[in-house]
């Protein structure tokens, strides 16, 4: 029977984890400190630290029981084991039947953790020495225990059970592609890395990266191609981590002749939803799987968990789904953030819209920020205790990180007031403006905020257009004043964003067929990603409710909306005329109203186009559909 | 020598146009009537009309006397020779030695030109007669006489030293196809007529244009593409009329086999400029010039002169750019709106950047519309009056054609007010915001328009959502009160929108290093096109001032932006927060505000993204391209 071996340094929770793996599993646990002989318990209680020549007779014992329990029950054994030495000593029984779990965690964590413990004869004071001591492994299942009990058992028996086919080969190791294989290697995947040798420029990237981890995990390398392919396990798996754009063209191209039928290429960058489409139907031909996977989060993120959009064949997601999966963030239930979004280009079409509706959500944000700046004069940080007390209600990351970010000082000033005000656009948010027009959706707030940083660009421009304008920011408004209408009118903005852009998901799962599930988006939007917020958490219900429908269209929004619309327009007009642009908020206004207008401006519109160019138009007394022309100056 | 005989019905203006006709190529010049004999001039004196039996005598010396002419120092004849018999007796000398000058206008216009005639023994009364006695010859130079002396003098003698390639073969005889052939023709230039013989769909297209224009004009037709250009002069003009898109692929790959080098083809369709610049890039490899030609002006503007925007090879629209600017309408100082834009793609781009600044143009007066009609409640005549007031400054074609749709009247009713307010925008509005986002550019006003049309088209989702939000627009604003302030907005909004359409036209002359001329493009829009007004005769000298500024650093304009400034923030709020949305005039005001804003809100932008993806930022205090990355949390 298998002895399973849980590791690590004193107070990291062998003894607690062991205990509950032991129950899962209906295996016997045993406590490696109960073996000791007396004269080492006595030591340890005295706080002094054991020598190898003490622990000989212990190992020895403890290398006994373990033969013992293989031939009777199995166990779970929990033992520091931290050396590699102790390790060989106890591996009586062939390699395959120890399983080891080394259980990890930061210094400073378990440290915390100790202070709070009772009732064990282990003194705080001998931790930093077990790290000095301790020998990782590179071997066995690695778990990071500082997630709660559970998970981390969770994690064990995914880990124990694991499929065959929970394998992966990674193709790009920049910072993404690092911290991806990193997280998988963590989650007990079988990762394999590969990149590209350039002469000068990449060289041995893979070699060192494989290096520098080797104390933890072991990764096989390659720097080939071809072997990278052969090393892999079928049907493959393997995930590109490369430039979005041409680079991911020449990556298939090479990894073609060494593919089989029903192999799996995922492509983790942002490329275009149009690109995947073109990529999935071609390599559909060949019998190979694609799927576009959006993976947001930053490094961070794609360290410890990101949100994960993967689109493309049922069939493929079936098999290699879990794998992602186990690698993204958990939403508050515990369920991954990564589901099979859809067919085709409907993963990374769904990333693109992500970060379309980031970019309306920063920009409100910093038109928030520069009206409270420059025209209430406040300081950077009393607008971070502003920014602080909206967000208990909105638990927005981006509002929690601008709060940071307003209250970091360098030397005696404020470090936002020195960073340049000149941002530019490019790839996903202008992405999802043209998306937009091509479906004939109303991307107005989104789309402002593109436009906004083009604008900021022109800083040049700015500044001698400031001149000749003779302009000068000052002190217009009092902060206590308006604070509480620019709060309403900053949470309906940020609702209406996200009514914007769920519209073009829907637009654009009718139009290609994708059938999204829009909560679900909404759900894996939760946690991992940019813009987790408590209002990402409603429209998970809001979108389970009328998910046909527009956000704006549901009962509590229109409430929440109709209480602040007059906070919303009135900061908008007072903003404008005070001199400060409210890009975001103005159209957001202007989305509002227009889409609450039965009637609109555009009769005005059909009229002239019928004038100018006989283009005819549709009647309010006629059913639609039919088409009308008038002479116009045939009077 | 040449014998010239300028004929048409009696007060068509022959004697006049043949004098100065003859003074101009010194040629010397006689009357007809001068010949006929005494018992005829009673008649006529009387208001007798002459029989054929009458003309024989006269006839015969006219004919005997052009025999003289053409031996001697030839001759300009003015003869009305309104049938064809008359014509062939004139037909004393070989046929090329006469030229044929038929002058032409509608009965009305030359009824009233005779009322204030005098002393001209010729009957108003018997200009009726003149007319049912009239046979149109299908040769010679037709000349309308509806513009000034010079101007008919100066068609004249072009068409008398029309060069051997004044000629064109025109593809696809769509409205505009037609309108664009007889604009040809009516010009003097060889027109030959092609379109596809499609079963059941395009029947004879061709045929029945040839023959429905017969009596006025030869038109050569083709429904056999390969007749069609080898009917063509060489080096062959071929201008397409097809539908942008894959027609023009298509169309282009049928004429190939049949073209020589050296082979020009125009497309004048509303083709997207990066088709153009490949499609130009593909025939230049085969010697085949190509060009991309925007025409605008709709039905009428290509009959009677549109504005044209021809790009391509310089060496192409040295040959051919004549025959262009010959129809194209004319500026106040009789040039033609038609140049050389520049090379390749650049004639379609500025085509769709007139349409993209049209886009905004029709929204800024359809929500001044809006706000006016149900704002102050004001009667579509009320508001009729205040844009015709508006328009003695303005002279926007767009704001005149909607005076007279606001003043249309459909049995007891305003026709505006029947008519659907759902639009829908594609192609080149969407466009141009796709080239703004791809060169930096913040094309603000274009996009809230083309959006705007976006938001409109949701005509249900609007009327549900006015009932859900419970909306009744009610009257909220004095129309007396505001309109001058909403006049100022809307003259700043228009000149904001031009702002900003006129910088996307210098980044892609900077980026696709086009050299665009912006006040020669000015200058071809102020006649013919859409976009014609005042505010464009203006832009053609504060472009050429300041070619490679934003028009708003222009001096005269700043004076008149700040005068205008607070009308126009002060109007969007008051719209806003009566419930009235005001996108582009919203986005104006914003555009404005940010362009002349040192201070930009986008350092926040910066140092989120650096926080979130270690994106890096610039800082005030060092140069620029510097880039700088902060540990925000390790406080």
């Amino acid at each position: 029977m298998q002895v399973y071996i849980v590791m690590g340094v004193s107070g990291v929770g062998k003894t607690t984890i062991g205990e509950l793996l032991s129950e899962k599993i209906n295996v016997p646990f045993y406590d490696a400190d109960d073996f000791h002989p007396p004269e080492n318990r006595k030591k340890m209680k005295e706080g002094i630290p054991l020598q190898d020549s003490d622990r000989e007779e212990w190992l020895e014992t403890l290398s006994n029981k373990i033969s013992e329990w293989e031939k009777e029950d199995g166990a779970v054994l929990a033992c520091s084991a931290l050396k590699e030495k102790y390790r060989k000593h106890l591996q009586s029984i062939p390699k395959e039947e120890i399983t080891w779990i080394f259980l990890h965690s930061e210094y400073e964590t378990i440290l915390d953790r100790m202070s709070s413990r009772e009732d064990h004869y282990f003194k705080p004071e001998l931790l930093k020495s077990q790290f000095e001591t301790l020998e990782i492994p590179n071997y066995g299942f690695h778990v990071n225990v500082d997630a709660s009990k559970e998970e981390v058992l969770d994690e064990i028996i995914w880990k124990l059970n694991k499929k065959e086919d929970a394998h992966m080969g990674l193709v790009g190791l920049g910072v993404m592609g690092k911290s991806l294989a990193l997280n998988f290697a963590s989650k007990g995947i079988d990762i394999t890395v590969f990149n590209r040798h350039v002469e000068e420029l990449e060289v041995d990237i893979a070699k060192k990266f494989a290096e520098e981890n080797k104390l933890v995990y072991e990764f096989p390398w390659f720097d080939n191609l071809e072997k990278f392919v052969k090393s892999l396990e079928r049907p493959r798996n393997i995930i590109l981590m490369v430039n979005a754009g041409p680079a991911v063209d020449m990556v298939i191209e090479s990894l073609l002749p060494f593919l089989d039928k029903d192999d799996l290429i995922i492509d983790g960058g942002n490329s275009h939803y149009k690109e995947t489409v073109r990529r999935e139907g071609l390599l559909k031909e060949k019998g190979i799987f694609f799927m576009g996977a959006g993976i947001s989060g930053g490094e961070e993120g794609a360290l410890k968990g990101p949100s994960i959009m993967p689109g493309g064949p049922k069939e493929a997601y079936d098999r290699a789904g879990k794998i992602l999966e186990r690698i993204a963030a958990k939403d508050r239930n515990g369920n991954p953030c990564c589901t099979h979004v859809g067919p085709d280009g409907a993963g990374h079409f769904v990333k693109m819209l992500h970060n379309g509706i980031e970019y309306g959500e920063m920009q409100l944000i910093a038109e928030t920020y520069h009206f409270l700046r420059f025209g209430t004069n406040a300081a950077p940080q009393e607008i971070a205790d502003l920014f602080e007390e909206w967000n208990k209600d909105m638990k927005s990351f981006l509002l929690e990180i601008s709060v940071e970010i307003l209250r970091k000082k360098e030397n005696d000033g404020f470090i936002i007031d020195q960073i340049l005000d000149a941002a530019k656009q490019k790839g996903t948010g202008g992405w999802s403006t043209n998306a937009a027009l091509e479906l004939g959706v109303p991307l107005d707030t989104i789309t402002a905020a593109v436009l906004a940083r083009n604008i900021s660009g022109k800083k040049q421009d700015r500044v001698s257009a400031m001149k000749a304008y003779n302009r000068e920011n000052k002190r217009t408004a009092d902060l206590k004043e308006i604070s509480d209408d620019l709060f309403k009118a900053y949470k309906a903005g940020s609702i209406i964003n996200h009514a914007i852009g769920f519209d073009l998901l829907l637009e654009a799962s009718k139009s290609y067929d994708w059938n999204l599930n829009l909560s679900e988006i909404a759900r894996i939007w939760t946690n991992g990603c940019i813009i987790r917020s408590s209002f990402m958490e409603d429209l998970i219900d809001i979108l389970k409710d009328k998910p046909s429908e527009n956000v704006l269209m549901h009962s509590e929004i229109i409430s929440l909306i109709k209480n602040s619309e007059s906070a919303l327009t009135g900061i908008v007009g007072q903003a404008l005329k005070a001199g400060y642009p409210m890009p975001v908020l103005s159209s957001a206004a202007n989305y509002l109203l227009s889409f609450t207008s039965g009637q609109s401006s555009a009769n005005m519109i059909q009229a002239q186009r019928d004038f100018f160019g006989a283009h005819t138009y549709e009647r309010t007394d006629k059913p639609r559909g039919e088409f009308f022309h008038t002479q116009w100056l045939d009077n």
